[in-house]
């Protein structure tokens, strides 16, 4: 698992859907695709995003953590709080399968940015994030941001653009959680699906 | 006021100037609407954000927290502070009209997301949320940022992407404020014009 | 460098490929513009970032400010720390030039947002904000996300939005470190190309 490699591991589907514009000047070979519906996507990944919080004694793994604790008003609603204004600033893992990385392993990708709990009554947070590619598959960037409604079986996040391999993209990416383990790990699936690529 | 319900209410309006493209795959029966000037938006609303803040004492109405007190240098300026760092999170209920939601009422939509103060001389701030609709008329978000310049009568944040009913929107919310009652509660009005639009 | 007054100033190149679409009702003016391929953006400029951290005792030059201070993690690490999970809001100068605008002089624009530090083993950001242009030149905002990858030579920003001037715009900005001086400045230099405009 040496970052992305081959794209059939990260079944990473391009389906070229070209505008119909002039083609003059694409010098990098580049052409714009833009997807006509929802069910065309002009490329398809999968990743797993695993949250290693610090706990204190975990300096060596941990990849999150966080910055502000709490407000008041995250622990008077319920006895084991909802976090309320609880802020984590994250440089997580992203895997093409749902293991951890072996030690001396690079991820397919690094997820860098932030998250903060934002209701008092339930558990519901809000992302900020880049997918941070750095491997001899991929190079490059996704933006992501959106509303993780936790309490939903599946949520969307928007990726509202990228840069090196992923210029100008746009799309959707699909969250499931995959597994919670205690107060200091829980892993995401996403799902991403682009509908504005240059391939 | 129970959500959205009929469009007519959330005054949206579809205009339908559809892409010369091969319509081929739209099995969704979607298609993608890009407005040709800011004159044509695909579609339109408008609704109130509520920010009622906690005071220590509303812990049963409040739906914003400080995260971060502001900075020793947002206090050096003014007296009375323009709360530069000061970071707050917030769950809004989001309304069709001005008033809030009647007990038990859900709103038709909610705000989840943070703002900031971030300057030392004035009262400004930047936002970063979700629109998150989940009534029988919406289910879906549009996420937004940008900065409250609020020192303007108006201001604009943008609409960088959506999900579900607003997949792959953009626009534009030309926001006013409407409405601020002490420390713990101001009223945005927020006129959304979206630009770019599956229909 | 009062404001970008002339566009010769700021570089600024407006390419015209126009999308082959009916220009019917374009009541503004404007139309849209999306470019081929990377080589074509249809806007370009160059700007400078000055971050100037209050230390303390510079009240008057300070505008940017640490909301939150480093986690725990974040020292663990290395003694000098990576500051991991340090929040810091700024509302900076933008410049033509490298130099800071005199006093009373206006910036080309103001950088109005955050960037906080997500990494235990190295110096790594990321940031959110927005560029507020108010000049008889340029009125309206950039807005900007993107991971801060510090130890690259240059790293790319997505300008995902935009208003005013600058409706509806996306791109990408490439960073370039132009000086560090000791703890409490640095300078970036921005280069904006944008893709996607109205014109």
């Amino acid at each position: 698992m040496q970052g992305l490699a081959p794209s059939s591991k990260l079944s990473l589907t391009v389906v070229v859907v070209v505008f119909l514009l002039g083609m003059a000047g694409a010098a990098h070979g580049l052409t714009r695709v833009v997807a006509n519906s929802p069910d065309e996507p002009c490329m398809n990944m999968t990743l797993y995003y695993h949250d290693i919080l610090y706990n204190g004694n975990n300096t060596a793994n941990a990849t999150t953590a966080a910055a502000t604790k709490p407000t008041a008003l995250a622990t008077t609603y319920w006895k084991n709080s909802t976090y309320f204004g609880a802020l984590m600033v994250f440089n997580d893992p992203m895997t093409v399968g749902r293991a951890l990385p072996l030690a001396g392993e690079e991820p397919a990708a690094r997820a860098q940015g932030f998250y903060f709990y934002d209701k008092q009554e339930s558990l519901t947070s809000w992302f900020g994030f880049s997918i941070v590619f750095n491997s001899t598959a991929n190079k490059g960037t996704l933006n992501l941001v959106g509303a993780d409604l936790m309490g939903d079986a599946t949520r969307d996040f928007s990726v509202v653009s990228g840069t090196g391999d992923f210029f100008m993209a746009r799309g959707v990416a699909t969250i499931r959680t995959d597994a919670i383990e205690g107060l200091y790990y829980f892993r995401l699936q996403m799902d991403i699906k682009l509908y504005e690529c240059y391939v």
